[in-house]
């Protein structure tokens, strides 16, 4: 499964309902593959339920789980694990990964490993992990480049959950990343923001759109990053 | 300068004397390469005092900054970086790291990122870095595995600092590390110490010993692995 060509991700919260019409849009939007993902009560029952949902569109099904012991292998073609490498304690960058390996069976060769930097302080992640949300450019490229040069992260994810980023930010490490994908996500509702973004991430994903502007918008993101 | 070959290096600590004789001794010892590191008190002054006590013996020579702000490129042959995957503190796992890229031009070509897990909770670096020395063996190969599967550690290194460390927690590291090198740190000051350890790990660092033991100790821990 070649992720590094996916240019567009939809994120779905499994805590969040869509009707059967607005999945089947979503599935046939061109998007390149669909996340399960959500910060806040998504429980493996849930999980299930948009997994049935999603699961016959012969697009590729991802997780990423709000902690990695949630993660879900069955059926999953694979499983983004984040580190918050902003966050104010080490469990959300390296302790919760510890237990996951400790206590679960990995099946590695599915793992994507994630290094986010959580830009939105009024976001669920930012408030759940405490990340530190007053970084300038150079702070955030300055992470970027820890992640992918120090750390080796196949990915680079810069998360501003809920509300549409700073460009210039997102510019800043797209300048210091080369190996790693560069990942962006937040407020991305409109073909214009797509575009914008798209100018700088290898990869956009769109999430709340989907519920929130109305399928179209989804759709339009679609088409700006083709 | 293939450093995955080494199986013995010698750790030097710019905050102590040595003689010339006992540098003479150990830069002909065997040893496979000197590393300049302490965790208390290292100057820039220091560290370029005791460089040029070693630079002429034709063996690799490198630094393992206590901060990776204090890394210095000069005429070292690579710049081993550490982060204390078992910390209290992010600033231990990625903060430096993130300001030292920030702040300073790095020669990436020559950076060997460290995966340490400290487990002497009486030693400096245990106390400075707020280390979790409670682990289990599991535990600690947990820990382990995080580093080289999820962030692509090339070195792993369990850090016993100012003694001997458990033989068993070593062992089950190396059941779950295979890409990664093994180094092993703490209280190897015989030759004993050094064939025990030397067979789960990759590479034995031998510090104290130089010191405290007689420098034929050191001599002997290279024997024993040879």
């Amino acid at each position: 499964m070649n992720w590094k060509k996916w240019v567009h991700i939809t994120k779905l919260d499994p805590d969040r309902q869509l009707d059967r019409d607005a999945i089947e849009t979503v599935a046939t939007s061109g998007t390149d593959a669909l996340m399960l993902s959500g910060t806040l009560d998504v429980t493996p029952e849930k999980l299930a339920v948009l997994y049935d949902c999603v699961r016959d569109y012969n697009l590729p099904i991802v997780v990423e789980p709000a902690e990695p012991g949630g993660a879900r292998f069955d059926g999953m073609d694979l499983v983004f694990v984040p580190s918050v490498l902003n966050a104010s304690h080490p469990r959300w960058i390296v302790g919760q990964h510890q237990r996951w390996i400790r206590d679960y069976p990995i099946d590695w060769s599915r793992v994507v490993p994630e290094a986010y930097i959580v830009l939105n302080p009024a976001s669920s992640v930012a408030r759940v992990t405490g990340s530190d949300c007053t970084l300038q450019p150079a702070d955030v490229a300055a992470y970027a480049s820890v992640a992918e040069r120090y750390f080796r992260f196949p990915v680079v994810y810069i998360e501003y959950s809920g509300t549409y980023g700073d460009p210039a930010v997102v510019q800043a490490v797209s300048e210091v990343v080369s190996d790693a994908r560069l990942f962006y996500g937040g407020g991305i509702n409109s073909a214009e923001r797509a575009a914008e973004m798209s100018g700088y991430a290898d990869t956009i994903i769109v999430g709340n759109a989907v519920y929130e502007a109305g399928i179209e918008a989804l759709t339009a993101t679609v088409r700006a990053v083709r």
